[in-house]
């Protein structure tokens, strides 16, 4: 796939959800390593940080984006042969790709664990991490039964129930305002995530932090999925992960929406979850609570603040 | 417009909201008493309580219906002439009718008392008190803006952001899963109700419940404006207001359910929002607590639990 | 029975519960009033009213046994003839247990409309308002689980599992400790009340406030059930209710206790739960918020803060 | 004293607090109808108008103030000749001061029964009602203790610490920052209100609603001593009692002030507590949950919705 | 003592409490390495391995007890002689017995600074760990009280008054539902863990997650102190530390219960403490906040998520 | 300056904030170092630590002054000649300045990342690094607003505004016991730190606890900027930072407070605001949880719970 269409593809929303947002985004860097077939170095490495340039622009929140770019990127700038960084960007993207898969398999294992036989659990959005705890348990032969929200403006939701369903998990489906009607009924809430601070707060999709809430007035257990590169080393200097707010027509169709000129179509994407609310984050490099972000950032993923003096203080 | 028709439009929501279902029943059964000709009594009034007993069995949860029932028909049980019988519902009917549009002014009224100039407004579902408040403020010149929710699954909100344009008053519609999210940009909440109980609880519009927990999480005012009619009666001997739940098809198109064996629609229509999470009541007999609620039933729908003792004990 | 049995039975415990001490009470105020047989009327008034002060002494914290004696002996201030005296007594006496029959039965009527088919209801000590509205549902044919307290010291859980087995309604015995644990497998919890104060809190067996309060913090609903005899007009000036604290012996035999010279046993019988941890009162006027409760007291017991003035600025 | 004088002294703040206010605008009132020789009916009554509404426009929070020349005026209104007039005044302002000052005593015993010997009591501003408890406590030979506040930018607290020392009552003197380091040595906190709304909250001294959340944080009780003509009748039909904002020149000298031209001193004199953190309302007419507030306007005040048409929808 | 003594002693809780459980479990290896006299390897190994899993399966909850197994076996699996793999034990025995005893007095010191002269203590069950910190505040001359409560079912209330009396520290013996209505007394609660959740929960004697909630809602300081080796490798994969349920004959006895057909007695002896209610982990590697769990895990135990793959994945 | 002049501008507080008084400490040592021109080691080391107590003894609470000590006379401990043990003194001391100095710088950059355009900040007291992230802001372009409180008995709240002023950042001066009136209003609350301890809790400038309290109930982000020399080393063994009470007369003027002997000035300089209610710290190494504490206090400045061993056990 080129990589204008794999840009294009996330930008549209047709490939969603951060892990397969990263993995598309390594498998772009590859391809299009693969595809500039100059032997000059300075050629290929301008061509790829235009590529890299391009693919972060798509989506603004997903920080699995600019962490897998950077992962996948990482040698390009001490190399000075096209062969041998064209050669490591490849075997970069590769072993991402790889270790990207074997992380949701490790979480969905240690989620899976935290699923009793006999438990109620909630889900929101259509998180790999999430639903792969869910399907392990099943596996696993435990009895469940999930609540699925619908998800709007997107309704991800179907797509969520589409998956249960094959896995033969008994669902209910709700629209997004009927949480908190049935969180007693709920024994654990699982949410993926789309970038988690160095305070240990959560972004993902858009109304997980209602739920959050509601989980917490009812103390009823709250747990987010999430792979290691879902956190934002950015976040280590101030800046707020940015919530992309996308066009009012998917919410509310142009034709509609041009007819009552007072009135704004708000659409913001995602909602930040204060660490209060989550009981705990599977990783797939075990469980941690929220405010061990910190680490994850410093530890994981190799950043420290000195790391960052050129967005802190400018070049 | 003949009671049939009337019930059915009622259960279909194409009459909605607790205050036109109340007056649409009343004017039913004012048209009904018209049109039972007969000059028998007992005719008369089996004519009259099979009528009640359709128009009460459309919607369970709006309380408003049994009120204005129970006002309309409240002599028709000393009777014993149809002509007088039949003038006396007629009566009742549109004193009913007149004294339901005056609370609905008194309430617009004071709720606009609530809101000060450049306050942010936000309201869910499309509740004829609430939008009287919101509108009287407008018309007393406060500069407002609103947040207006989209009210899945009958999307609602569509007829609100319709009347607040129509008003020229600046506003915002979001999902439902975004309140938290505009929470604390907002000044006050208002919503109307369906039913209020004797404990201070109010029933309302599914995701109410929600809105009121991000509210108060965000010590951000909610207020609930409602008729005295909207409280329940009933609720004084312990029974809960029933919540309707309705066909799963107005969230899912049954053509894509059925491709889920294993998943099932959920579709409650309002939730329960606990009177902690209120801090007022706005009713045409004046602000209130939530749990000034038993004086309400006690004092202005003349209700004791004496009264309810064939409900409590059978007959 | 004699009047000092009955006054020692109370103070012993063996007779307990708010509402068996009134009716005891009455019952003992009854006899002692048929026993002097004197037609003097200061003679009769005297010794009825050392008789009071006696039962009135037993046990410190259950406002229902000066409210029964109030009610009892109301004619007597007023009375001038030893005849009407005994009569008006034992007139009252018959009355007051009898309408505190038909108030632990309306109370059950209107609990068990609280209580859904399939729930699970924990309850705390041996109130027979509360078990009243169990066993009514159990009665209608609802199916129900109870957690029940085993309520150190005096293990009156092991008289309630007696009444819940003799019902056959399925029930787990914890300690109270193991509340917290299971409070979110509970739908409802239910207590009855030794005393209920003018601010809406609740005075009821030591324990009952950890369980609201797990209640409360795990969004389980929590319900008081009680006759309106318990609320206590002198909390209306400002009076607490005292809590009785018994002999430490109840909790460590005095040979025991005496080997730890440095140790003291602190046995208070009762606690105070705040109305904020209440959903509501179930009483026989019917289903109200704790908040209600000076209107208990001034317009069903009928006292206002005038009537008080002796126990505000002494006589 | 002239009625201008009383008006300049309770604006400027030489005559302080609700209580104090209300008395002082009683006296006046019947001062000024003394004054006004003339027997023109007419004359009379525009003159007294006038006076009410000089007094009125003193100080816009203290609800105390309008009850009050409502109360002495009240028969003005029908009233057809001077002296008759004249008379009516004179006797409704004695009438309201002598009522005034036994509500304060009254409301001095109900509140000495909350405090227990040892109590360590905290107390804000300089509240009359407040005060009279802990002073009445310390009568009946309780041991007690007490902090109290600074109260910026007034200084009140320098009032309250010599009337506690007056008393021989030890005493801790405290910035209004201080309070959460202290509240959980204090048993128990005591403030005055200024007015009291239809939804229970209360207006009081700037601060209080500080000390009531640290006071509902830590578990400690929160009292409001209040006489019921601090109840705010228009309040029933929503109009917030107004914060009145007093000049900067009180918290920053001016020469200071004008040296920052990017600074503004914003001075609101109160602040409004909600219910919620309020355990009880001592009133002359005893303990009350907030929740009752309507009731005493209804009932003791005597003012319904109806009595407000002409605030509501203009004349 | 022979294994099968230990073993025994352990699961009758007649040897209890997290630290002597791991204490006897080391020592009974160390006997039983010395008590196996074979000279083959592989038949020494197969029995140190027996009787690993007999200890291991004692009591299920304890995290100390695989702990301890695991530090003082640790040498076996790379061992290839007889002779050097039972010295290996014995030693290993006794530096764990050594650093274990250690531990507490670290602990005993740490915990004792966050003692004031004056302070009262709440604790509960009978900790080593926390029963240090208050003896040492004692042995400094510290004027302490304590509050400690019953313990049911097995009442080690009593013991612990046993040692606090023999340290002359007067104490106050409470039933368990006693401690709200004496937690605004306490300056500070302290217990003990039997395992402590990389998501920084405590699992601890039933009841102390009800203490904590009450010491929580009054701004109580709330302490756990542990030995490092309370924390649970496994959980940071995911796996529920297991709540141990004990026979209902320690709650009832049997000759009681089988009266009672539909009653069973649950006797659950351990609960689950949110980090949330906890202000800090006094361990011997200083004070922590709960979320700092996995770093003990990681650093202090040695254990990384790639290390409990066989846990995770199978073998 | 001379060490004693530094000394007591330290204790009369005319050298105030953590990073003023650490900077103004490691130069008093620098010239104290130069100004002892012997060149016998022993005698200059003695006289070191003699400057050094001095220094430590002058303001209890601030931990920066231990800090900066610490690390600018590390290197005495193992000199042997006062030569190089001088210049050692000295090039600590400039290091110590100068990465205080970009502490502050890469704070203020951070903590400007959390201000967005258009943001509201309230700030407590006269913090450096607080104002530093504030000034960056405005410096960035930002349009920013400003509430200043007034910081009784010191009224720093003064130089605040003086700086806010310079700076042309539209500022409102409020009382401390405004803040809850004013805090929704507010987007951001920054304040500084004396001290941090192991546990995440901040000591700071008294009312910083209210203020996060408020903050924290109105859903308003809290931020601590605080550089990693304020972590306090000791709390790791449980000792807690003592909270400095300075003389009454700094509240009440002497002559005043002489005429009421029930009366005590109480004057706590710091109060103590849990991490809970804190959403993250700002520090030269980046944004942490403050639940991070015990990693800075390790990583960062160095402490192990063994390197405390003298201070647990005494020597």
């Amino acid at each position: 796939m080129p990589l204008t269409t794999t840009a294009e593809a996330i930008r549209s929303m047709e490939i969603r959800g951060a892990g397969r947002i990263a993995r598309a985004a390594a498998g772009a860097l590859r391809d299009h390593a693969e595809m500039i077939s100059t032997d000059n170095f300075t050629g290929f490495r301008d061509g790829m940080y235009q590529a890299a340039d391009l693919l972060r622009s798509t989506r603004p929140t997903a920080v699995s984006l600019p962490n897998a770019i950077h992962i996948v990127m990482r040698d390009l700038r001490t190399a000075t042969d096209a062969t041998d960084a064209r050669n490591g960007i490849i075997r970069n993207a590769e072993a991402f790709i790889r270790s990207s898969e074997a992380a949701v398999r490790t979480i969905g294992m240690i989620g899976a664990n935290q699923i009793r036989d006999g438990d109620t659990i909630l889900t929101h959005c259509n998180s790999e991490a999430a639903l792969a705890c869910i399907i392990e348990a099943k596996k696993q032969g435990k009895e469940i039964e999930v609540f699925a929200t619908e998800v709007r403006p997107w309704n991800q939701g179907r797509l969520t129930i589409e998956v249960l369903n094959h896995h033969e998990i008994p669902t209910h489906f709700i629209v997004d305002s009927a949480v908190r009607s049935f969180i007693n009924d709920v024994d654990l809430a699982i949410a993926g995530a789309d970038a988690i601070s160095a305070d240990g707060s959560v972004i993902n999709k858009i109304g997980t932090s209602q739920i959050a809430l509601a989980a917490h007035e009812a103390r009823t257990k709250m747990i987010i999925a999430a792979e290691t590169y879902k956190f934002a080393p950015l976040s280590s200097i101030g800046l707020e992960i940015p919530v992309e707010e996308r066009p009012g027509s998917e919410v509310l169709a142009d034709e509609i929406a041009q007819k009552y000129p007072f009135v704004r179509v708000r659409n913001p994407v995602f909602d930040r979850t204060p660490g209060t609310y989550i009981d705990l984050i599977v990783t797939e490099e075990g469980v941690i609570p929220p405010e061990y972000a910190p680490l994850i950032i410093r530890e994981h993923l190799g950043w420290r603040v000195s790391d960052l003096d050129s967005h802190l203080f400018g070049t």
